[in-house]
């Protein structure tokens, strides 16, 4: 239920290089009421991701840079209050890409409404929401993994990497990935079906790590790291192989960028292909996908774990954390009750 | 015709970094005699190529290393002495990997028949052979450079890319491209149909003259030599652009390999897709070049010029000069006359 009033983390100040507390700021407002076509929306779950910290720099991109002194924007789910849009009603579930608060006023053309079933709500900002979409985009579309191939996957663990991992079991790969713990590498052959995995954090030779981990070298990357285990992976690609290159982690918190992998000659030799890719771009196989996964969900197919912060005052946190590879699965805040 | 001795040029040690004349070593043998299923073919024409310096070391790759005292392999064309294969007669020209010799014993059937015309014998190394085939088939296969495309090539001047820029123009691309003296920066634009050129060793910012030359931005990067101008186009891709990688002219002398371009990401955020090739794995793409190429050499749509040097003995001197970026256009070493 409203209160009066709107807790909000606002951008303070652009970080360099990993980002701090200091460079969030907590604001109170009342609660916006909608103009003519606006939905007032309780804020339920919001997701923190990775890319976040790009839109942090003042650099253009594929999606405009967070403005200083503005609140946060994330992928929110919520429940309508209060719709002067036609086609949203009080008491629907919407999923948009509202703000860090507790409610957000939106245009009702940028909401999407969400069925209260047969999955979690919050299911749609992980395993049903970009990071599962970019996973099949990734894997299936961008990489055209199929049966029999090698597939390597880096941030093995994470909110795209566990799903990876057992979309390409499903689709009949062999798959190994990288992950930073021990206890994420557990987590990937206990409960993500990576087939074998290993802590790149405590590997004496990447290279080594990768080519025990597929002898017979790999057909595909899904790539959300970059840096040096990219190079290792690339030293290990058999003739044909793709790279689907999702994100650069290990470059996001550097001030310069770094240089690429050594040995851009095999790329010519052994036909590799690289290619970065937008889950938004595919919007049909982002449709195709959610399809499939609400029956692979519901088979036991396909496996979904989330880290559940409390509160959006724990936001900055949640997603400091996150760069820093805290987490297990999907980092989600629950802004307030699912019900 | 024939006589008793056949000059030969064996690799008599592996270069470490620059290849030097002491790596060579001249023989003199007896002229072979073609056992049955074999041709004997005295060599008129033969191509030294970017490519043979990779084989000079002991490296797997998708052609296998030259060896120690044996003598070295090239494109060859040539007149066929005496058959003993069904289907290739005395007189009939032919061309094939042969050696760095004034005649060679092949295997009939890796030879293959060319016709006396309508083009001179030595194009069959050349704008119709490999050079050729390579800029078309990562220019229109791998880079699917269309109509209205920023085209931009690297070694621009070069056997292969004095054809990328008269095809792309011929599909209606903006071409522009770069070489390293002012001689071959005014061949690109005189000869070639280049839009617009520079001189990168005379270049202050490699990334502010790329600019300059695709103000608007590059759709399709061409690529031959790696390093720095890679990652200076990197920087100019439009969103959704195609890079082929042809080669990495920059890297073939190195004893270790370079780190590949900064700016990865970008091809995250810009969706770009780098290809590596080799023409041999498109075998219906080449057939349908040559056929296209011929008629366009005849109507003057196509261009092309060829460096010759004299005599299998300075095949060496010519082999070290193409490394070093001494010539312009193929670069061809006569070892015997045409008719």
């Amino acid at each position: 239920m409203p209160t009066d009033s709107n807790t909000q983390i606002r951008l303070a100040s652009r970080p360099s290089g990993w980002v701090e507390a200091e460079n969030f700021q907590v604001t109170e407002e009342a609660i916006g009421k909608p103009a003519d076509g606006e939905v007032l929306v309780r804020n339920i779950f919001m997701s923190v991701d990775p890319y976040m910290r790009g839109r942090m720099n003042d650099v253009k991109s594929y999606i405009p840079p967070f403005q200083v002194g503005e609140v946060l924007q994330a992928g929110v789910v919520g429940q309508v209050v209060e719709s002067r849009f036609d086609g949203i009603a009080e008491g629907d579930f919407v999923m948009g890409m509202l703000g860090w608060e507790n409610y957000s006023v939106s245009d009702g053309r940028l909401l999407r409404k969400i069925p209260a079933g047969p999955v979690p709500l919050s299911y749609h900002l992980g395993i049903l929401g970009m990071p599962g979409m970019t996973a099949y985009v990734g894997l299936i579309k961008i990489a055209e993994a199929k049966a029999g191939d090698n597939v390597f996957v880096t941030a093995a663990s994470g909110a795209v990497g566990s799903v990876v991992g057992q979309l390409a079991k499903i689709h009949g790969c062999r798959v190994a990935g990288s992950a930073g713990s021990d206890e994420k590498v557990a987590s990937l052959t206990e409960e993500f079906g990576y087939d074998v995995a290993f802590n790149y954090k405590t590997s004496a030779s990447l290279a080594d790590s990768v080519r025990e981990a597929c002898p017979e070298g790999v057909d595909v990357l899904f790539e959300n790291v970059g840096g040096e285990i990219l190079e290792a992976v690339l030293w290990n690609m058999r003739d044909y192989g793709r790279i689907a290159l999702c994100g650069m982690i290990a470059d996001y918190n550097l001030e310069e960028p770094q240089p690429g992998p050594r040995g851009m000659m095999l790329i010519v030799g052994r036909r590799l292909r690289l290619q970065g890719f937008i889950v938004t771009d595919h919007p049909e196989a982002c449709e195709e996908y959610v399809r499939k996964a609400i029956a692979w969900i519901q088979e036991g197919k396909l496996t979904y774990r989330e880290s559940i912060s409390e509160g959006v005052e724990n936001a900055p946190r949640a997603f400091i954390d996150l760069l820093k590879g805290r987490n297990t699965g999907k980092q989600i805040v629950q802004l307030s009750d699912a019900s």
